[in-house]
């Protein structure tokens, strides 16, 4: 049984190779350029950890981990372009580093791509993957849509966003753990729980995703900090410190969401600040993390298998980046 | 056995329905708005024609060319963005009646929809229609991009031409055939005569596009008449003009491309008749389609079945729209 940090380590060797043809250029280098830029590709990783919780590693599961990641690809081409991101992991981003037309074209042959890397599964396994990895691609975009949507919106509710929430980040991460568990042979209920385990993960791990866009070191987060802000989108942050905040720091605030001035992140990160938004968020994650561990628990396969998913999970929760 | 336009109403009877859920209505709304509008379905058609063409018609067949129409708006609608096309089949265009992020979101979500419908078919016929499926995809993608690339260059061969029209249009039509011919059974030399005759027919049916955009009737045509000239699209039309243009037309042509007069097109269109261009693409038209058939005529099945796909031949070949 391979480690998170060997299995993480197996993946990026083979994916660290060409991904498309060489010509069209004009298409395929600006694929191959953001490949490249590299990531933490966590999805295709756990793909891996939750085959091997049940089996020997087999090589589905790396086909299935790498159209995994070339869809996760795909995503962040296009949202870069919708949410006029300049960077990404500290590097231009596709539709900044070529142009829109680029960006566009980039994205769908990822995604088919994916599809490309899927079809080499075993056949008895490709209808539930098949099924699943559509299922979960289409929530993506539905979460991706309500967090544009509700970027419009003045009032959201902390439901709300833990449902868009779910949908753009958690059932991916999710869906990668129980598409490993399919091809390690694993039972419904087992892949259920595992299924739970990921998407409360994915929340937590959303929770401090947004910490880190407001209070995080741009240099090390690779992303500018406090582009939620700036975007006015509706975070864990904002929707608590909205809540809370006293009538002076909610007029305050609700000016600031009007502005666009200079020193709006600065003002907006003292309010939250000032509304105990930091531990609060510590805490949150901290309930959704407990949460997820409770289905791993569940899982009916001896506990020492379960060490590589427990590694994982705190990886990601005192990650600096 | 039915007839084109009896399998092109069965096609058109349950496609006309919704196929998105309804929320959230903000990326499903504008999926459906364009699904709607309709458009002649001429590549499902082909799916049904090819499943027919070795046997009685499978429920499978339908699935498939479901996810071929799907798959075909997803290019159109992406491509509208990057043609900056306001009007689609005499209608306005996802992103010139919602927005750009929508669009694109909608595209989206219509290649995996259409993963969603290759997914229900049989098990056993999975893998060879999705390695088809993906490898059409993304060849119709590298079509858009030499598309795109070679309105910038200023020498683009005929021979360059007809690759890129091969992969952005042929490949599709030749597609949808062989997998409908898969459906129903069809030996291998068979299915990759078919493929052939849809390759042909793509062709001959992109030349007639490239006429009618230029020479056709805007409100018959559903587009903008002379878009291909007004974005100095190379196009056979172009490409024929350039070459057998004299000293004096050539000259004026090649100051007319540069331009973005508002009598560019009609004075295009005049170079075009002196250079004898509508004559010469009525030729290669019926040059092309005379190899399709060919093709259909190496097909080892009774004669009479191939019927409806000479119906369809003669129907894309003589339409004004």
């Amino acid at each position: 049984m391979l480690s998170f940090q060997e299995l993480s380590e197996q993946f990026n060797k083979g994916f660290d190779k060409s991904h498309f043809p060489s010509s069209p250029a004009t298409l395929y280098e600006p694929g191959e350029y953001f490949l490249k830029i590299g990531g933490k590709r966590i999805r295709p990783v756990l793909c891996l950890l939750g085959n091997e919780l049940f089996n020997d590693l087999h090589e589905d599961a790396i086909h299935v981990a790498g159209a995994i990641e070339l869809f996760h690809n795909f995503t962040l081409v296009h949202d870069d372009m919708m949410d006029e991101a300049s960077l990404r992991r500290g590097k231009a981003t596709v539709h900044t580093k070529y142009d829109y037309n680029t960006a566009l074209l980039v994205g769908d042959v990822m995604i088919i791509r994916a599809y490309e890397y899927l079809q080499k599964i075993q056949p008895s396994y490709l209808p539930k993957i098949l099924q699943l990895f559509n299922q979960t691609a289409r929530e993506v975009c539905e979460g991706q849509q309500l967090d544009m949507d509700y970027a419009k919106m003045d009032n959201v509710t902390m439901d709300q966003y833990i449902h868009m929430i779910t949908l753009k980040t958690s059932v991916l991460l999710a869906a990668s753990l129980e598409m490993g568990a399919i091809i390690g042979g694993a039972g419904e209920n087992n892949c259920k729980q595992l299924y739970e385990f990921g998407r409360k993960i994915g929340i937590a791990f959303q929770i401090q995703d947004d910490y880190l866009d407001a209070f995080g070191d741009a240099a090390i987060f690779g992303k500018e900090a406090g582009g939620d802000i700036k975007q006015n989108k509706k975070t864990f942050l904002l929707l608590h410190a909205l809540a809370v905040a006293n009538k002076d720091q909610k007029e305050k605030l609700e000016i600031l969401l009007e502005s666009n001035s200079e020193d709006k992140v600065e003002k907006v990160l003292a309010i939250f600040t000032a509304c105990g938004v930091k531990d609060w968020a510590e805490n949150l994650k901290a309930k959704y993390l407990q949460e997820a561990f409770e289905h791993l628990e569940a899982i009916a396969v001896m506990s020492a298998r379960k060490k590589p998913l427990i590694e994982l999970a705190n990886y990601l929760m005192n990650r600096a980046q």
